[in-house]
């Protein structure tokens, strides 16, 4: 099957290589892009090929970027008093997609979860604190997954962050148990923000 | 949203061009290139690129191909007295993946559609006859697809080759094999009882 020199099979073969991408499906965007206008497969390919080089963590929030320090570090306009932490930079897009906060982000990478080796020396909570230490942030609003990992890396920032003077809130239940904040829906991802409540 | 500079979302705005790809699906595809091994948005990307330049009809079977005659066509192995003619592409592979069929192919590129303006002379119908004219092939199987403009298709092309003296085939229909007679279409069920063999 393996033939190197076909175009059409080695993309298909590439494609398949996408999570969620079988062979049919694959064959099915290959012949689309051959159909497709001309440059649209080169634009694509032109897209992917800039994630390898020029993608890098915001030094302040620890979001991927293209750029130091990433768009919403950069903008001026954004209220610096309230920091939102969460698993995954897809859940800075699931925000930012909702409109409803206006705040900075902090990204952890991953949640606690001692089973998989995941520690919390393994995040960035390193560099939250170290955010923390000046004066400027008065809230943090925790927004890790309504999963097991995610609950125990609340509490394990809540009881880090409470001695900081700084007022910690939850998410609240507005996004139903066993969704990952990444595939919420914004409607309820901007209510479960205005009812965010106080952790202690 | 749209910010040229930043490679995450220019490959999230780039694949959510694809068929089925929403932004949700994007994000989740850019995000795991980032996270996986060196080189695999770079291998996927020259795939993608590949598709531009390389890909042209067979001269002989009008499947698309990277190189003409197409890995079929060009194979003597295979059986030349028995043409398949499908509507695309995508069909090719699928009968290739069913290892039932050891003869070739012709590809119409379409079915026959008046509404949509597509007639006969916006298929591959002339390249068809050429092929037939000579006395290699002693049967064609039409494997159009069983709907309205399929049929139209096959029996079109019935009534052009039946002169030549070349014995015509349609693809049996009937309900596919793993499926529950409950939850078999009315359709598929009408034809399989149509289409009935004698056991012995």
């Amino acid at each position: 099957m393996a033939d190197t020199a076909d175009p059409i099979r080695q993309a298909i073969q590439q494609l398949r290589r996408l999570p969620g991408i079988g062979e049919k499906s694959a064959a099915r965007l290959v012949y689309w892009l051959l159909r497709a206008p001309d440059g649209t497969a080169t634009d694509i390919a032109t897209a992917l090929q800039g994630l390898g080089a020029g993608v890098q963590e915001c030094s302040s929030c620890c979001d991927l970027t293209g750029a130091d320090p990433c768009r919403v570090c950069a903008n001026q306009q954004r209220d610096t008093t309230t920091v939102l932490v969460v698993e995954h930079p897809q859940d800075v897009i699931a925000f930012e997609r909702s409109g409803e906060f206006r705040g900075r982000y902090h990204v952890l990478h991953g949640a606690i979860s001692p089973l998989d080796g995941i520690t919390p020396d393994k995040l960035r909570v390193r560099q939250l604190l170290e955010r923390l230490r000046g004066d400027t942030v008065k809230e943090v609003i925790l927004a890790t997954d309504p999963d097991a990992e995610g609950d125990t890396t609340a509490l394990y920032l809540a009881r880090l962050i409470d001695p900081l003077g700084i007022k910690v809130t939850r998410l609240a239940h507005g996004i139903s148990v066993g969704t990952e904040i990444e595939y919420a829906d914004a409607l309820s991802l901007a209510r479960a923000l205005q009812n965010r409540v106080a952790l202690r």
